[in-house]
C-alpha cells in the first residue's frame, strides 16, 4: 500500500424527500444562490419547482444559470461567473448530472480565479486556491462527481476536455434521491453505468500489486454494476435497483478505490478527446475505448492482472492464464459493446448477472 | 437501502513518517494541547520522544494525561477534563489504540458538558452538542475509532460499560503509519483483527435484505483480515499485512458498511457487560462470543443469511442450506476460539486463508 491522504467531507444524505433538507444546509452554506441546471428535465419532472420552492421559503435569493449541455463548455463557465459576480453570489446548487455539477465547480473556483477560467486547466490544480461553496442534487447516477472534487469541462474554440481537481472542489452537501432517475433514458443509464464501471476499472487496473483491500472493493462495486444492471434497465422504476447505482456511482469515485496506490485513466484521456472532437456521451465513449484498450494492454507483464479480473468479477476459470484473460476481456466487451450500440441491453446484461 | 446521511470527515495522513505532518494539522486545530497515551509502550518504542519534539519545534504547549488503561476508566476521563480546564486546553491529541483514542473523545465531550462525563453515557448522545478537537496517531489497529464518533468507556464504580457517538466526536485527522504496530504483541494483534472482524459481522447479519453493494463491502473487508491476519501473525513486521489491516480496521467502522440498514450490534452490547465486570481484552470477548452469538442467531429466518456469509465469505457449498451455514460457523468460531485462546493461532488463520 502506498502513502496517502484521505478526507472524504462531502456530506450525503440519500433518500426519498431528502431535498426537503435543502434548505437547513443552504443555511450553513449561504443564501445568495447561483441555481445551475441543464436543459430543462427538472422542469418537466416538476423539481425545479420543488427546489424554487424551497428557496423561496428560506429567503434565499437565487439567480438561474441553464442550459448546461453534456460535455459543459467553457464558455458557460464564462456566463456563470458573471452572474456570481454581478449579483453578489455566495453558494452555488448544481441540480443534475456530472455536466451541470462540473459546471459549477469550475464556476465556483473561477470566481476566485483573476484571468479567464480556462487558465485553471492550462496551469493545473495548483491554480486553484479558494471556491464558493457548492451543493448538489443528483439526477442521474455516473460520473460520481457528486462526492469528489474533480471537474471535467470542454473548449470549443480548441477542442479540447480537461479536468482539474481540487478538495476545494468537493460539495459541502450532495442530495442523492435515487426516484429522480427513475426517468433517465435507458440508453443514458447504461452509460451511466458503463462510466462508474469504469472508474473502477481505471484505479483497479493499476500496476500497484499490493492492493488486497482496495482489490476487493473495487470487484465489489463492478459486481454491484453487472448484479442491478439489467434490473435497472428492465425495470426504470425499481428504487432499490436506483438507489444501489446510486451510491455505486458514489463510491466509484470518491477516492475509496484509488488511495494507496498508482491508477491509470488512459481510457478516460482518449475518451475525453475523443467527445472534444465527436461530442458523444461520455460513457458511450468508454464503452467503445475499453474493450480495446484492455486488449492492447494485456500483455506478460499485466497477465496475472487481467486473470485476477476475469476470475474474480467474471467468475472465468482455466489453465491457461492468457484464455481466462481473454475470456474475461470477452464478457466485459459485450456488456460495453451492447450499452454504445444500444441493442439487447438487457439480454446481454442479464446473461452476466450470474456472476454476481 | 434506507435512508441515510453520509459524512467522515476525518483526515487520514496514511503511511511511513506521516507523523512528520503533525505539526501542520495542529496549526489548524491548537497549540495548548492535553497529550493523552496510554501505560508508556510509546516511551518504549521512542514514539513519545517523536511527538514530544514535533510540539517543542511547533511551539505547542502540551500537558500529558499518560496511563489510559484497556476498557478506559470514567475517573480517568474526569482528571482529563481537569487538566483541561486548569491549562485552558484547545485541542487533544491521542497516541494510543482505541482505548486512548475513546478516553480523549470523552474528555473532548465532557470539557464543555457541565455537570459528571458520565451523565453523557446516561443521558445519551443527544447531550453532547461540542467537543475539543482531537487528532490521533494509531498503535494499535482494530477498534476503527480514528475515524468514527463513537466512545466507549468504564465505570468501575457501576461496573458498566457504555457508548457514546457523536459527529463532533469525530477526530480531526488520524496519522496511521503501520510500523507503529509493529511490535504489538501477537495475542493482542489478533485481539485487534477479532474486533475489525466484528464490527463487519455486526453491521453483515442486517435483518435489512436490500443491502447488496454494503454486503459486498462488507465481505472484502472479512477477506482482507482472513488474508492478512495469518500473515502478520508470522511476520510482525511485514508492512504489506499492517497496513491492509490498520486501513481495513479504519472502513469496518467508519460508516462505510452501515448506512442504509439496519445495524446488529448484539455482540458488542454482550461484550461490554462482560469485560465491565471481568475487564477482559474486547477483542477477546468478541472471540469467545460471537460464535455463540451465531448458534444461537441461527434459524429459519436467519438461514439465507448465514448462508450467504458461508458461501461468500468462506466459499462452504453444498445442497442443505443448513448444513452450509453451520459450516460457515464452523469455520468462523475455529478461528476465533484459537484467537482468544492464543493458541496455534497461525496455522488455525493460515488453514482458512484459502478461501480468499
Amino acid at each position: 500500500m502506498l502513502d496517502f491522504n484521505y478526507m472524504v467531507s462531502t456530506k450525503i444524505l440519500f433518500g426519498k424527500n431528502t431535498v426537503e433538507r435543502l434548505g437547513d444546509e443552504l443555511r450553513r452554506q449561504g443564501n445568495r444562490v447561483l441555481f445551475v441546471y441543464g436543459q430543462g428535465s427538472i422542469r418537466k419532472t416538476g423539481l425545479f419547482d420543488r427546489v424554487a420552492n424551497i428557496f423561496t421559503q428560506n429567503s434565499v435569493i437565487y439567480h438561474e444559470l441553464p442550459g448546461v449541455q453534456p460535455n459543459p463548455r467553457i464558455s458557460h463557465v464564462r456566463r456563470g461567473i458573471t452572474l456570481c459576480k454581478e449579483h453578489d453570489i455566495d453558494s452555488i446548487v448544481a441540480v443534475g448530472g456530472g455536466s451541470v455539477i462540473d459546471c459549477a465547480k469550475t464556476i465556483a473556483a473561477g470566481f476566485y480565479h483573476e484571468g479567464d477560467p480556462w487558465e485553471l486547466f492550462q496551469v493545473g490544480d495548483s491554480a486553484i486556491r479558494k471556491a464558493l461553496p457548492i451543493g448538489t442534487i443528483l439526477t442521474i447516477a455516473g460520473t460520481g462527481s457528486e462526492m469528489n472534487g474533480n471537474a471535467v469541462i470542454s473548449n470549443e474554440d480548441t477542442e479540447e476536455k480537461r479536468a482539474i481537481h481540487h478538495d476545494v472542489l468537493r460539495p459541502r452537501f450532495s442530495i442523492l434521491d435515487p426516484t429522480y432517475t427513475f426517468t433517465v433514458p435507458k440508453h443514458q443509464t447504461a452509460a451511466g453505468i458503463v462510466d462508474m464501471y469504469s472508474h473502477v476499472l481505471e484505479q483497479y487496473f493499476s500496476p500497484t500489486t499490493d492492493a488486497y483491500v482496495q482489490n476487493r472493493l473495487a470487484e465489489s462495486l463492478l459486481h454491484t454494476c453487472i448484479y442491478y444492471g439489467p434490473k435497472v434497465l428492465v425495470e426504470p422504476t425499481n428504487y432499490e435497483a436506483r438507489a444501489q447505482l446510486m451510491w455505486t456511482s458514489s463510491l466509484a469515485l470518491n477516492g475509496l478505490l484509488g488511495y494507496g496506490r498508482i491508477t491509470d485513466w488512459a481510457t478516460h484521456g482518449m475518451e475525453h478527446a475523443l467527445s472534444a472532437m465527436y461530442d458523444i456521451t461520455h460513457g458511450v465513449g468508454l464503452a467503445i475505448l475499453t474493450p480495446f484498450w484492455m486488449d492492447y494492454a494485456l500483455s506478460k507483464e499485466t497477465l496475472d492482472k487481467f486473470v485476477e479480473y476475469a476470475s474474480r468479477v467474471w467468475r472465468v476459470n482455466g489453465n491457461d492464464d492468457f484464455v481466462v484473460a481473454k475470456k474475461g476481456i470477452k464478457k466485459n466487451s459485450g456488456v460495453f459493446y451492447e450499452s454504445w450500440n444500444a441493442k439487447n441491453l438487457t439480454r446481454r446484461w442479464s446473461k452476466r448477472r450470474k456472476a454476481c
